[in-house]
C-alpha cells in the first residue's frame, strides 16, 4: 500500500517533519511519502494562501493518481479538500477533518490549539463545515503571556488552559507544523492529544484496505456536471 | 460610484448577459462593469472549476482595487468569496449569499432553482455555510419530464413545483446564467423571484454609500497572519 | 421613490433623530419621512410597549399604503414586524433584521450593543428568530463601570470590549436611539458599525427599485386565512 | 385555587367549548373560568388578529391579577404570551407551548393538526420559538380530498396520515376550536392526542400548587427596563 | 390515584427524603410511594451505576405495573428512562426531563446546579438529548472556594453565581439528593427553583388524570421489534 | 495487537458471522476475537434488550481488560457504549458511531439501512447523540413490497431507494447481522457501503497503534465521581 501525503505548502522543512511523523507511525506496514506543493506559499495562513496552493496540489494528485492508493492533505485547515475528493478516485483524507472527527469519539468536547489568533475564526468556520461545532470546547492560540516561552511550553500551557478553563477533554494540534508534539503534551496533561497527520493515516490506510473511497454519487462526481 | 462585477467564468456571452441585467437595474445611478475571468473555465460547475477561476479572479481584484468602489462575484456558488473578501478593502458581495439572505427576509422559506441535479448537494453545503439551512424549502433542478421543454418553461415549472410541493414562498435563481428570468417567473407565480446579480448590486451600492466594508478585525485580515 | 419610516414610539425627539440620519443617507435620491406612532409609549422597552404600539403602527401603514413605496419599522426590536409584513403589499423592513443580516455578511461574528441589560435576553430571542444565533459574538450593554461616562464613551467602550473579549468583528447598534453614533465608533475601532436605520434604507430602496416585496404565498397573506 | 382561561378571541361559542373541556378536566379540584376577550376578533387567524387581541387580553389580566392564581392563554398560536408573562406575577401558560412540550415527553416526534394550510408556516415559526423543531414530524391541515367530510373525520384522517406518512407518535390539536376531539382520535388511532387546554391546566394547576411562576430575573421583568 | 416513585439507588435515607418532599406536595390528593431500587448502587454517579440500577428498576416496574397509575424515575440523570417508558403502559416521567422542560417555560434560560464537576459533561449530554441545549445558561457545581461551606450555602451561592455570571433566570436542582432545598433558594434569590421530584409529580398526576401515556406507535413499543 | 469484539447478544451464529468478517479484514496484522455476551438476549431490538446485555458486557470487559488492547461493541445501536468507555482504560469503539462518522467523511449525506421500521426512531435518536443529524439522508427499513424477497435483494433494493429518493451518497449497514453484505451492495450501486464491524476495526487498530484512548479528563472517569 502506498499513501501520498500532500503538504499544501512548499516548505521542505515542514515536509520533512510531516514525513518523519508519518513514517514513524506507518513503520513497515505501508509506504508513505510526503511531497511539498510546487508553486505554493511557504506557509498556509490566509484564504489566498489556500487557493494559491490549489493548482500545485491538483497537479500532484493527477500525476500520482495511478501510483498511490490514497491521498492525505496535510494542512490542518484542509485547503482544497473538496477539490481533491472530487478529482481523485482514491480515498482522500484531510488532517483537520480526520483529527477532529476522531476527537469527537474520545471525549465530551475537544479544543484545537492553533499557532495564531488570526486562525481562530477560520478554524471555527471549518469546524462548522464538519458539523462539529457542538463538540467544540474552544479554539485557542498561545496567549501574549507565553510570547517568550519556548515552543513546547507554549502549546503545552495553551492546552492546559483549554482543559482547565474550557473543560476540553481532548486536544487537537491545529497545525501540521506542530506534528511531533502530541506525545509530549499527552504525557504531561493526561488527555488524548491528536496529531492530524497520524489521524489521517489511520483513515487512509483503513479506507484502502477496506476498498472504500469518496462517493461518486453526486457531490464529488465532476462527470455529472 | 463604480461597481465591478467579476464573472468567475471566461464566457463572454454570460458576461454580456450579467452586464445587461446589471445595467438595466443600475440605470444612471452608478457605473457597473462586468469582466469575464481570464484563464477561468467556460462554466463553473465543479469544485475544480472554482479553484481554477481563483488566480484570474484575484488578478482582476488586485488590478482594479483602486479604480472600483465595490466588487461582486457573479456565480451563484460564490467561488473564492472568502479570498476576495480577504484581499480587498472594498465591499465584496457574492450573488449566492446576497440572494439567499434577501430571500430570508421576504418569506417563510425559499427554494433555489438550479440547472442540474449535480449542484444540489453543493448548493446545500453552501446554504449551510451561510447558516440559512432552516430557511430552505428545497433545492430543485428541472425534472427529467421537463427535458424537452424550452428554458423558460423548465425553470418556471420547477419553481411552481417548489412552491406547491415544498411550500417555498420565495424563489432564488441559482445560477448567474438564469439572469433575466426573474420577472417572467415572478409574474407567473406571484412570489418574489430573485436574480442574484440584482440582489448583490443592492448590497454593493448600499455598502459603498454607507462606507462599510468587510471587517478587517481578524478572519479576513491577511496582515494578521 | 417615497419611503416611510415608522418610529414605533411616540417620541418626537427620537423621530427627528431617525429622520435626520435617514435624510443624510438618502440625499436627493429618494424621499424619506419618519412618523412617530400615535398612542404608542414614549420608548419601547418591554413586550407590553411593543403591543401597545401595534394599533398606531397599523393605522399609519393602512393610511399610507398607497402613498409610499416601502415601509421601515425603526425600533431595533422590530416590534410588530410580522404584522406589518402581513398587512402591507409594499416592502417592509425592520431595522433589527436589516442590520443583523448585513452584519452577517461583513465578518465572522457580530455583537449587538444595547442600552440596558434588560434587553439582552429579549435581543437573544430576536436573534434566534432570524436564525442568526451562530453568527452572534455577544449582546452587551454598558457595564456599571461606565455609568458616569458620557453617551459616546459608553457605547464606544462597550463595543471595544465586545471586539476584544468576544471576538466580535462587526458592531450593531441595538437601538434606534443610538442612530448617528456609527461613524464615530467605526473610526475609533476600525470595524464596521451598523446603524439599523441606514441598513433598512439600503434594503427598502433596493426592494422598491427591484420591484420585490413580502411573499404573499402563505405566511404573510391574511386573505388565505 | 382559581384559574382564569383567556380565550383571545371574542367568540362566545368557542369560549363555552373551552370552558366545558376545562371544567370536565378540573372537576371539583379547582375553579376554572374562561373569558372571551373584549374587542378581539371573532377568530385568531392572522398576525393582525393576534395584536388586535392584545389590549383586551392585557385588560383581563390586569383586572383579574389579584383574584386568580394562574392564567392560561387559550389559542394554539399563543398570541401575546410574552406580554402576559411579563405583566403578570402569577403563572402564565399558553396552550400551544404546553401541548407541544408535553408532546415532546410522550414519543419520538409529534405532528400538529391545524385547521387551514395558512397556519402551517406560522405554526412552524412558533415551534422554532420553543426550540422544538427537531421534535416535529409535521404540521398538517386537512387535505382537499377531505373537504366534504364531517369535522370528526377530517381531523381523524389528517392525524392518521401524519402517523403513517410522517411517523408522528403523538398528535397535537393545533386549535382551541378542536377542543374535545382528543379522546375520539386517541381511541381510533391509539396514540396520545393532546388538547392544549387540558395540557395548560396541568401546568397551571401544578405551578400554583408548587408556588412557582415566570422568572422576573430579567426577560419578563418590565421594572428593569 | 397511586403514583410510584422509583429511586434508582438503594439508599434508604434518600428514599425517605424523596418520599417526604413528594408527600408534602401531593397532600391528600393522591397516593405517592417511593421505593429504593434493590441491588442498585448507593448513589448514581457513573454510567456504570446507571446500568447497575436497571434490573432492579425493571423488576419494580413489572411487579407494580398493575397496582400503580404512573411511575417516576427519581434521579436527575434519568437513568434507564427510555427502558421504563418502553416496558410500561402507564405514564413514566423522569425528574431530569420534567424539571428542565418546566424550566424552559418559566424564563429565558436555566442553570442546573449539580453536586460535583464530574457530572457537568454528563448533564450537558443529557440536556442535548432533550433538545434543550439552547435554553441552557450553564451547568454548575459548587466551586472549590465553597468546599467548607454548609450544604445550604454551597448550593445557594452556586445558584447565585449562575444568575449573576451566566444570566440564568431559572434554577434546576440537578440531584434528587437536593430535594427540599428549592424554597430556601427561591426565597433568597427570587427566581423559580425547581425540585425535579415535584416537577415530575405535576406531569405524572396530570397524565393520569388526562389518560395519556407514552406513545406505543413505534419507538417505545417493544412488541413491534 | 489483540482486539476483542463484544457481540452484545448471546447468539453464537451472529458471533461467528462478525468474527468471520473481522478476521477477513484483520488478516494476520492483528488478532481479533469475538465473544457473545453471557446472559444477554439473543437479539438486541429494544431498550430493555440493551440494558439486559449490560452486566454481561461489563463482565467481559473487566475480565479481559488486561489481555486485550482495544474493545469493539458490535451492535449497531451501540448499547452501553458510554459505560464501556467509562470502565475501560483501553480504546473502545462502537460500530454505530464508527460507521456513521466514517460515512460523514465519504459523501454529502448517508442513509442507514435497518432491519425493521421499529428501529427507525431509535436510530434517529442515536444519530442525534453523535451530532450527525444534518449528515443524514434517511433511515430506511425494507418496505412491505420486499417482504418476500431474499435477504440480499431486500437490502440492496432498500439502499437503491435511499440513493434515488433521499439522495444518499453513502450507505451504512445498520445491523451487525448484515455484516458481509457490504461489497455486494457496493458493487451493484457504486457508492461506499459500510459494515460497522470493519469501520470499528479501522479505529480500534489505529487507536492502539497511536496509543490514544478515551479521555479520562471528566465525563468517562468514574474515579472523579
Amino acid at each position: 500500500m502506498k499513501i501520498l501525503i500532500v503538504n499544501p505548502n512548499s516548505d521542505q522543512e515542514m515536509t520533512d517533519l510531516i514525513q518523519k511523523s508519518a513514517k514513524a507511525f506507518a513503520k513497515d506496514e505501508y509506504d508513505v511519502t510526503c511531497f511539498p506543493t510546487p508553486g505554493a506559499p511557504k506557509f498556509i495562513e490566509t484564504y489566498e494562501d489556500q487557493v494559491n496552493a490549489a493548482s500545485g496540489m491538483i497537479q500532484i494528485i493527477k500525476e500520482n493518481e495511478a501510483a498511490y492508493d490514497a491521498f492525505i492533505v496535510a494542512c490542518h485547515c484542509d485547503p482544497n479538500l473538496d477539490v481533491i475528493k472530487e478529482i481523485s478516485n482514491k480515498p482522500v483524507v484531510g488532517i483537520g477533518e480526520a483529527s477532529m472527527k476522531i476527537a469527537s469519539m474520545l471525549g465530551h468536547k475537544f479544543s484545537v490549539i492553533t499557532t495564531s489568533p488570526h486562525s481562530i475564526p477560520m478554524k471555527e468556520a471549518q469546524i462548522r463545515k464538519y458539523h462539529l461545532e457542538d463538540y467544540l470546547a474552544s479554539v485557542r492560540a498561545p496567549s501574549d503571556q507565553l510570547a517568550d516561552a519556548d515552543e513546547d511550553t507554549k502549546y503545552l500551557e495553551t492546552a492546559r488552559t483549554a482543559i482547565k478553563e474550557d473543560m476540553a477533554e481532548v486536544i487537537v494540534l491545529g497545525c501540521a507544523g506542530l506534528s511531533g508534539m502530541d506525545k509530549h503534551i499527552q504525557k504531561a496533561l493526561n488527555v488524548p492529544v491528536l496529531d492530524g497527520v497520524i489521524c489521517a493515516l489511520i483513515f487512509a490506510a483503513g479506507f484502502v484496505r477496506y476498498e472504500i473511497s469518496t462517493s461518486k454519487a453526486c457531490r464529488y462526481n465532476p462527470s455529472l456536471s
